[in-house]
């Protein structure tokens, strides 16, 4: 009898395991660590239903390429076992170097190196580990391998970590208009000339995903509470390594050495619950500016989000400061922790990366911005930036 | 105790009547006939879940109308009990003009006669039988009472109808990239300077309303086999006029008498199953064009629909007729009835009609297409039209 | 390119045709008028959403059949790939014989017919007309085929087509509690020794199911307002017939001859639509029983149901038809027709058939009636009886 | 314009707040706290998505408390303001007691207190905190106001905290069969008597109810695995006590003082995240038996569990037994800590409790237990145990 396990999720119904070195690679320490690291950092503060894992849109995305790659095949595009399973093991490993809180601390916590580095780094040793089968997957991951719809299916601007993490972040946050129609993206996908491209019939379903993430990053990821709850833990780090808090290994070691001289075990030994316990540590440090911000976050105190469509006007930033430090007794230099501005950005549609390209039935190729009236064209910013000024509450 | 009765709705959970005028007009019998007539006409020959009624759609969009108007009352919007019944009894009352197929047939049914205008004049009848109760309704219903919002919420680019249907549909085609938030939509409704407004924060959930029903238009409504289907439907009624197909009473008299001196309670006595059974009969009649179509709808053999950005070439029109004339052994104007061009249109956003206003937190208003870096913009054309030729398929 | 169609279904989504042969057996008229054959018969007098068909039952029976097969197939039972086929075919066709609205009037449209012995004889004229290809399809359906668990998984206590009507039945009226978890129990199925089994793990969904099934039948199946409309239905019909009453064809032939000599193309020809029109019409008969009746279906003036433990008092039955004859004039004989008594039942497990049998982990089998703390016991009435009076309501 | 407030919640759509002592409360530090325990403590080790939080179920469980009150005083139940606000409060603080991992650690983090005692405690500084307010609802819940069905909203057999976390739990697990149907139950609820009784209608709705539940404790509350982690988990505890592990405060007080001597603040500053950053640096502790059970839960390495209908063979534990002291190297005593017997045990429903009471539409009541073809009747066994054996696996 072959190998067959089942996992039970609210999204899909069920994910399988049929292949016993994928079970592997889902037991070890390094993948089991996701389960400890927030998919949403944040966000939950504001949707409370918003505590899903890293771990979980790792076991969805991998899901989804199960299908995406069954579909391929199903339409005559030859793929061999090795690269199904390199294919799903890519996916599987795709958000390995995620540090605590993911996005919201990862240009903090590793100085310079962003989580696909780090995840590269893992799948190597991995690699190592698992006695050299994981090197169709590296290579498939790096994009060095000739079947490029294979590395497509991993990063692209329709790839399969998209269509999970949206369609798993509406699911949990109860954000239901952020649903994307995954399966019948899926079923609309084809491969022409070694590339990814979609069917014709899927163009409104391709619109309403990227209009579907437009909102969810609006609505959601960029939603002025968790933005909050994001900078103040971003400035909690900050502050942490400025002042060199003290706080348990491992996550000493990143605040004290600035990331520097780090190994990959220290690294995978962290997750969300050593930044969460410092933080409750830090509530009573005597550094009042480390305590205010961590305070903030345990208690969901956060600091109040004005958007605005220009650039905050320094005179305003001045005056929240002054008032801050009148009412905290903290000093100018302090008072910029408190207050503070920013940017905020949001890609629907990046004109410069790849592009989604539409496969035609009379077998022409367009990309999704230059069909007949489409919704995403040049005259819509692709980019949004919205300014803003973040401050702590006053009494 | 209260008046109290609820009914099972797969896509509300519950719908509650608590309003004995409410429950009686429930069950008169011009509001149990739209049990007989397809929400979708023909929209299930490609989605076979699509087999929802009219009454089905008309119970929801009052649910919807509860919720709105709760919603705008804890808000402190001022609406009467009085207020509330019309509006409540005028949007379950809204479709009640809706003839066999609905708005397939619609233009050919009742020459002359938008269902809306039959609505009016049922309206006004039920008026009568029920004793002058539902005065308030037909002047909400006709846009003549000061309270615009409630007209609004019966008919506008942002009414419970459209948020009824869109979800509706979406439900049970299974097409969920339709589904549009329309609780989040409720909740960010309000009212000013008696106008109905959405809330800044609304905006996303809007324009996700907006692509949604772009994408309900051309991937279900406009999708080319309905088109198709329906296409061949209208021209069977047409036909059957043409050369006076024999048929049962009431439809007898619409075929025969090209609806003049119809009375209502002759209309209200047809439904789809009249107009059904009449094309069940009819795949045995001598005209061989009424024949072919008959028998294409009943066993779905359906037209072929081709869309193009531009109108048809008429030499392949042409070519089309010659080949069917050929086959078939038709005539030339018969071979007219079996292949033919048209357009299908929709309309996104209507940027001539009353636009939907956005209620800033600073007390200013903005046209949805106005605000900062809106997706309906006037670049993107409102209204999009496709052309199409839909012809017999030959062996 | 592999042959490849998908069919959006609300309730699963996507339902696959990957089979040049399926897809022609699913085109044939004989499955297209599956589309006329409401699936719950008048059940959407009460749950308004009920009103799927027969046609979408019976592809989401194949979908099932489809999932259960690859389930077994990954589980190491043999099956060919001629087996697949022929028990998906034999599913898809496992109700081709049913009438205008299936079991509420079956037993008196065709009398001493069950549907099944229909489906047989039309499978065998599809099996004509496909040049044989039907041939091992039939085997299954006739129980004649070696491998019992292929016919097992089409007819017995724990097959996809419960698991499907259960399943869609649940859906399309919105009692959410009659949900069964279809896809889990498919994961727990299994085959010993040429028979289907539930592995261990699945105990609890299976007495789940089961549950399920008895909430349905006594909440929705036999919900009184549904008893009372199928009653009505059935003596429509029985009435016409008594009287011989006029109706169009092929329905005449059915009222008129009691069913003898009747053709199966003629058996074809007729769906809901003929019954219902023939409803419609003999509203204005004057026969004023019949009258009574279809007037009541039309605009849903349904009888009062009275459900009771014990069988009714024959004095409370003669009080109601005295008030009938007197109110309404009718004679003694017609007020029968007017006021009735019957017995509704429903099985929750028969433990008389072949029993769901579980396989233990330890390779012993045991009857899912016999397994520890089983709840579904010999202490439970597998049968139970409700005694019901229904008569016309006087104004 | 009312005090209003939303929260998204994925599976009922939105919470309302529209009441500010409520929403302060809500923002109370020892509710936010409730973020940090999750409501199915290691369930999430099996069903990935079941990572939901104590303050997520309370927020649920809230809402059902407004629908329900809301019902009974729509069906002339009498309720004033102050009663709904007060029963609104009692049921969101419901489970304030509970500490790190709830029940998984109940027991043992807070000896001879239950979490409802400490809710208790816990209400009554609230209480003093926001100046009296919370009197009724501090009357409700301890049971000692006259209007019983209050209470029984909050605490009985089928109280809304029920109802709640079987909704939640099933929802985040994607076991769907777990699924209730919760808006029926509540449409159902009437008052009789002062007492809470369920109308007629609602039996079947009950009998599912009870059943989901059945399964739901087997299926996922004591999933083998389940149970291993939790078992693993208390020990962890158990055996940190018993060699005074090291670890950080407030965990140390009581780790260290066997829960004598706590302040209900040090309970309040304690959470999952204390606990689980224990067990990461245990992993490394000199104790081998502390370090072993660490590990295991880490990296999801849990012990074997077999389940029994008799309790376990002495023979076969201490064969497992001296199978560990070999391979390990731990003594006798230390064995006994990695291989272990126990009994699990689920009421389906409790006979001896305050029944569930039915309310015929003649007016009389009945037990659920005690109607016509009951399917909880006196033979169904209440209570189900099971025993096991758990032990750490060997290589």
């Amino acid at each position: 009898m072959a190998f067959h396990k089942i996992i039970n999720d609210p999204v899909y119904g069920f994910i399988t395991i049929n292949d016993p070195l994928i079970q592997d690679i889902i037991a070890h320490p390094y993948f089991q660590r996701l389960r400890r690291i927030h998919q949403m950092a944040m966000a939950h503060l504001v949707y409370p239903g918003a505590v899903h894992t890293r771990l979980h849109h790792a076991l969805g995305a991998y899901h989804l390429m199960q299908l995406a790659l069954k579909e391929l095949i199903s339409k005559g595009v030859e793929i061999t076992a090795e690269e199904q399973q390199a294919a799903q093991i890519a996916i599987l490993l795709h958000d390995i170097g995620h540090g605590p809180f993911s996005h919201a601390l990862e240009s903090i916590m590793t100085k310079g190196m962003a989580h696909e580095q780090l995840s590269i780094l893992l799948i190597d040793e991995l690699n190592q580990e698992f006695g050299g089968k994981l090197e169709l997957a590296k290579e498939i991951f790096n994009n060095r391998y000739h079947k490029k719809f294979l590395y497509q299916l991993i990063s692209g601007q329709l790839d399969v970590d998209r269509m999970d993490y949206l369609t798993r972040d509406s699911f949990f946050t109860g954000v239901i208009e952020g649903a994307i129609g995954y399966d019948r993206i899926i079923k609309m996908l084809t491969v022409h000339e070694g590339e990814l491209m979609v069917e014709e019939k899927g163009i409104y379903s391709i619109e309403k995903f990227l209009i579907a993430r437009r909102l969810m990053y609006w609505q959601v990821y960029l939603h002025k509470t968790v933005l909050s709850a994001e900078q103040m833990l971003q400035r909690i780090i900050r502050r942490a390594k400025a002042i060199a808090a003290e706080c348990d290994e491992p996550l000493r070691t990143f605040i004290h050495n600035r990331g520097e001289n780090i190994t990959l075990e220290q690294f995978c030994n962290m997750d969300d619950y050593d930044v969460l316990m410092a933080i409750k540590k830090w509530q009573h440090h005597t550094d009042q500016v480390l305590s205010i911000l961590c305070k903030g976050i345990i208690n969901r105190k956060l600091f109040k989000v004005r958007y605005m469509p220009e650039p905050a006007n320094p005179a305003l930033l001045k005056g929240l400061r002054e008032e801050i430090m009148q009412q905290t007794g903290v000093s100018l230099s302090d008072a910029e922790w408190l207050a503070f501005d920013g940017v905020a950005s949001s890609t629907t549609y990046n004109f410069e990366e790849d592009h989604i390209k539409i496969r035609f039935k009379d077998g022409t190729v367009s990309n999704i911005t230059a069909v007949d009236n489409a919704l995403i064209n040049e005259n819509v910013r692709g980019n949004v930036k919205k300014y803003y000024i973040c401050s702590l509450r006053l009494g």
